[in-house]
């Protein structure tokens, strides 16, 4: 057992749970700390896990029954600066995964109170860590959830944070330019220059984990038992696209492709991603030194993902159809791509990649768990980049809530106006 | 008389007033909007502007009394984002001057507190101002105040915005890379790339002006009557770098330089801003359009500044003492620095060079007030950039607010602490 300390923000998520798991059977003391406010969110949206999660007690409980260390559980936000400074304060971690933001690029995009909400969130909570990193622990290594899609999809190759510039005769390697697409992805960039800003001036130390589109629902620690299950969503608001293709499969429905489907990304497996994050965490920077690892194993379209899938099923002589729909986003669907991903690999990174053998499995996951889904959230409208949530959308959200007895929204209800 | 209206938001401060003054001049019909929190953080920081303001109603009514043209006078908050869409949907806009943001490096970095809501205040009051756009006035022209502070100090020719950047064989004209250095500085570059955003997604258009640091006093308009003068601040936390000069000078103080003064920086004449502005808003950009000029006419070192005015009070047969003081920013302080700024001359700017008269001018009118200086305040110890405001700052803070009879501060009072 080692004796460090890691705290990793946004533990009841997707992917912070499994990083929780995989950083305790790794030997680290971990600290699961999250607001719960993701389990809102879904009531707001009437979205849900497909997979069947528990408690944050229960699944900690359930992990030591499994053999594991204790997992320490804390509800936590991190707005609330001051017990976010206690918290560090007296656990002196060696290292922060800082999973603890709104990660939802249609979430974001649905109207006024969602956009603002989602960036002061995301970028005043991150800012509360570097003071509290600052003034309690200023050896700690932060390893911060980033995204790929901070970059946009500019016409010449993406490197991993900085790019060498030669410009009138002179040199420097300077942050690589940004062109995020919505105002989530934005919060990501603010958060990157204030992250990079406070070790320059501070000396802190940080790696931002760009990281790619992220499919599968299970890791080697997450399988040990039902209850140490991850969140799997399906929805238009809240899921990858890979997982939605599955369940589309499983359910024989047409796969949705937005526009001409020639949107490339940089996808990995789950497992992939928490072995990076251990990765980082295993690696610390020097002081003062910001890093960033473009965090992703391959690059598809999404054209080419529909047609893996539609292969997947083949070999199960099975038919699938992929329909082309109007893209709800604003974005270039064909486009040059070549970005990065080098870093992660020099640290000893194994990629899983993508087989037809892992779509079949999560499909078959799907499967066993299709009496949960909700038809009327497959269905439920995309949100449009132009003109956010649309009524119809809002009104069916009110509904989905209603008919959930749903929790008060944790933002305000105003109707939403487009002119 | 035009009948285009414009909005200025910010229309209390040192360059929004004489902003509002001059498009009044120019034949807008104005409407001043602010929520005055600036003269309550003088309030909370014991700073005070050292010529005499009148209040934004006695203001107004002076401007029609010498002769100009009626401004509307709105006070407005615009975190208050149901209100200012109101005045957008009443007013129809063809241009919002928007300077309604926080705008000092050191008040942003004198503890997490004012940290975040600078970022908070900035970022997600211009959201507001993008959504009531898009949603009320979408084809009026946004004129955004940003910062030359954006680009920070590298080592290569600073371009107008954007870039362009051959790389491995490719091309493309991206977003000029950004390195701020102070969380008020980040807050531009946050409101920078919102602002693209909302331009490629919306189709809005606006001008993002990189505004180098101002000089001076007064304008064409403002001088007309002293009940029309605009602030002028001296203080370490609201002063920009040749006005504080201008006050030691006058004082007969050394002139203190922040390290080895090397420091370089685009520099204009208040005057210059208020036509650069009016230049903007008389050439729109296209609908999906975001530009960004750089604002400024001439580069100083800030050791060279004081030698100008050690030159222009030595043409008095006067002795100035230049002191170098340690730099409380972390910053480089001999650097590279050649930031294009072609643009706004393109417009037409006829730029006002820094010359000795000028220099000599602001200091008579520091002359005539200077029994309104506070010598507390020109001794208050500077906001340190790795500590914060420092227990003295805060101390003497308090004290001068209580001294005051001080409105309640903006922000929560927690006493600071740093590691």
């Amino acid at each position: 057992m080692s004796d460090q300390t890691v705290i990793v923000l946004g533990a009841d998520g997707y992917l912070g749970w499994p990083t929780a798991l995989h950083l305790s059977r790794a030997g680290y003391r971990v600290i699961a700390a999250d607001n719960l406010v993701r389990r809102r969110w879904d009531s707001e949206c009437g979205t849900s896990s497909l997979v069947p999660i528990k408690s944050m007690p229960e699944r900690v409980r359930a992990w030591q029954e499994s053999g594991g260390e204790a997992i320490e559980w804390r509800r936590l936000d991190i707005r609330d600066a001051p017990a976010l400074a206690d918290l560090i304060r007296e656990t002196r971690p060696s290292a922060v995964v800082h999973f603890g933001e709104q990660r939802s690029a249609p979430f974001s995009m649905i109207d006024r109170e969602h956009a603002v909400m989602t960036q002061v969130n995301n970028v005043a909570g991150t800012i509360n860590l570097l003071f509290a990193l600052r003034d309690h622990a200023p050896d700690c290594h932060l390893v911060k959830l980033g995204t790929m899609g901070e970059y946009g999809t500019p016409n010449i190759d993406i490197e991993e944070g900085f790019i060498d510039i030669e410009h009138n005769g002179r040199r420097d390697t300077l942050p690589f330019p940004k062109q995020p697409g919505s105002f989530y992805h934005l919060s990501k960039v603010h958060d990157s220059h204030n992250i990079h800003f406070a070790c320059r001036v501070w000396g802190l130390r940080a790696t931002d984990l760009n990281q790619g589109v992220v499919y599968g629902c299970e890791t080697h620690e997450s399988a040990v038992h039902p209850k140490l299950a991850t969140r799997f969503d399906y929805d238009t608001i809240w899921g990858t696209v890979l997982n939605r293709f599955c369940v589309q499969a499983a359910l024989g429905q047409a796969l949705t492709v937005y526009g001409q489907g020639g949107q490339t990304r940089g996808f990995l497996n789950i497992s992939d991603t928490i072995a990076c994050v251990r990765l980082s965490v295993e690696n610390a920077p020097k002081h003062g030194e910001y890093r960033v690892f473009n965090q992703f194993t391959e690059q598809f379209s999404v054209r080419q993902l529909a047609e893996l899938v539609s292969e997947a099923r083949a070999e199960h002589g099975l038919d699938t159809v992929v329909e082309h729909v109007p893209n709800p986003r604003v974005e270039s669907e064909q486009h040059y791509y070549n970005a990065k991903h080098q870093r992660l690999l020099d640290l000893g990174l194994q990629p899983h990649f993508l087989r037809s053998t892992l779509i079949t499995s999560v499909i078959e996951t799907v499967e066993r768990h299709r009496h949960r889904v909700d038809v009327g959230v497959l269905e439920q409208p995309n949100v449009d980049w132009k003109l956010g949530g649309t009524v119809l959308w809002q009104q069916r959200r009110r509904r989905a809530t209603r008919n959930r007895g749903g929790t008060r929204p944790l933002t305000p209800r105003a109707s939403h106006s487009h002119g």
